[in-house]
């Protein structure tokens, strides 16, 4: 039995999770539930996009993962089931997808039609569990709708370049548990537009110069403890989904602050790469 | 093996709920164990209730729902193990299960009396894991304790019509991840005493004269872009559980607000129809 | 197949959790995974301890439990995987283990040193991940890595006994879901240090002179509904892990308050028990 995911914006409270879990075990016997993330800020897209992108890839090939954000069906909000890099998606067709299309072209995409559908406020429950169960007994897409071209993009997935070649602009796409900012810069473009060259970092009135692998690298440990970079510290690296990451190191939210609190960052906002 | 449902306000950081599953592992070995909610406002009966009722359906048939909100024993407030609607209930008689009795007569109400039970602060896991373990075994109800007849209600469960029936006082009895704010007003009561009238909704300041029955249907989408509804505007609807709901369209707590913080509306606050 | 815990600082809505689970299920097919918390506070060892302490027995023995705090490989936090009291420990040499490792004496403690390991940012996964599962599979901890003898120890674990025996001087080292203040004094501490003396145990400008066992204690269901304790009262028990624990009776954070809003404390504070 494959794995169902589920990626939502219904928060830990309410009965929604409860009332969708205990539907899949009911038309499943046993099913494999996995919860990726249910505290997606409400419709907010490019969250999603970002946290799909960056988990669906550890799980099975053959996973079906379940997207419940802004998924009210409307003549604009189709839903779809994608079939991508031997992962199933099921979703509305709000720009979601767009981060992992962006590299990978889908195999099928299909606009969901099921017979009888209930068209309300809760399509997760009412349409997308159906649509999962139905591939997760080994289903097949054609059965559940018609082939769909109209795949929606998602903004700012990449950074751009000056005509010159010498900056890159790049925005904000994700702040996490950590206050930490993650830009849609990735490695692969900063190595393509860089070559290799010096560069400045330009966060709100910090410079960086340099772009780490992991935070505690900014630690000097043969240093005496009083001289060494300590909590608080500002630091760049490109963190493990491959993004430029600008970090407070050990930072907290709720006490000493993170990076998007102390430099005042927030979504879409830019961040600057002059290269040298 | 049946399914364990927790419903409780422990939060998602103690270790409570680590323990209570750890527990249940230990007694049956491979349990089937679903999170309702851990989310429940310390205390609050309303809550759990309103969760309780609109998840517990969707799970099979024989599933074990245990609650853990206001559970220490007291003479006032007994552990209690409820069958109804072809579901097992353990939990405290403090109204929490009155939202499910005020539509089902229970089929059986025991008052748990287990042979050398602590009676300390943590009853979830010392009483009702026991318990559930018990039933998820097969063991019967009898076994666990003696019948028990003065289940609790709940205040607020019902709207109340004025004595000309031209006017039904409605409360707040929930708000979810939104802000959305849903009433005790179900669409069978609206059907019942509305007779099809025009009406008009009172909430605050705000006067509605429509209810609908997905958040989306408030667009009209052959209009341009720039005239339709857009996300911030209020509309009511009866919720996929049938109760009424006044809501923000793509409301979110932490950026726009919702229809929670933007009508200043709480807990028990009154909702007015007068039908015409 | 044994459990595998996981307990974090990633919090719920990140793709770290779901990145984790979804290795783990690649590498297992059909896993048992619990959560115990992703919600301690970033970096903060003495809640991850706590938490730990007191839900990791309540597991079959054999579970394996990833810690997931403050778990980045430097020359001063080694990655090291314990063997104690009939459980697995998979974690950063940073003092996380330390309120269990002052009870029971580790029967193995190696340091985790994979071939071709990934030196990064997110060593749960790289690391934790994989030694976990060789575990699961029945792997020995002698083949992940080599022998190890400086674990880490945690501060304030235990409470200060005043010169003369009168004066047990605590800290605060947890505050629960419900505002509960969690001291390091142990009930086998003030039971050897108090020798059933009278006591004045100071919170503040507050003196408490008796220790519950239960919250609802304080309340005499003899007494008319007026008279009686009521939500909002100050009491101290010694809660089901077995610390002494200042409560507000019913409290809510986000309402009425709790004790740690309401007293004003904080981690590390101080509690004074004055023994007669």
């Amino acid at each position: 039995m494959p794995i169902i995911t589920l990626t939502t914006d219904f928060g830990y409270k309410d009965h929604f999770v409860g009332a969708i879990k205990g539907t899949i075990y009911k038309e499943l016997g046993d099913p494999k539930i996995v919860d990726i993330s249910h505290s997606i800020a409400p419709f907010n897209i490019q969250e999603c996009a970002y946290i799909l992108k960056n988990s669906y890839k550890n799980f099975p090939d053959g996973s079906i993962h379940i997207v419940g954000v802004d998924s009210e069906l409307s003549p604009e909000n189709q839903h779809i089931a994608v079939f991508a890099d031997n992962h199933y998606f099921i979703m509305a067709n709000n720009g979601v997808i767009g981060l992992i299309t962006s590299e990978i072209v889908p195999e099928k995409v299909v606009e969901i039609q099921l017979p009888n559908s209930v068209d309300g406020a809760f399509p997760v429950l009412d349409v997308f569990v159906k649509v999962a169960c139905h591939i997760a007994r080994g289903g097949k897409l054609e059965v559940i709708g018609r082939d769909f071209k109209a795949l929606k993009d998602l903004r700012n997935v990449k950074p751009r370049l000056s005509d010159d070649g010498a900056t890159l602009y790049g925005s904000v796409i994700y702040i996490d548990n950590y206050g930490n900012i993650v830009t849609n810069i990735e490695q692969s473009d900063f190595l393509l537009h860089g070559k290799g060259k010096k560069f400045q970092l330009l966060v709100r009135n910090k410079v960086i110069k340099q772009i780490h692998r992991k935070y505690g690298e900014i630690v000097d440990y043969e240093q005496d403890k009083e001289k060494r970079k300590t909590p608080g510290d500002l630091l760049a690296l490109f963190n493990t989904a491959g993004y430029l990451e600008i970090a407070i190191y050990k930072s907290d939210l709720n006490t000493v602050g993170g990076a998007s609190t102390l430099l005042g960052l927030d979504y879409r906002d830019t961040i600057v790469i002059n290269f040298e």
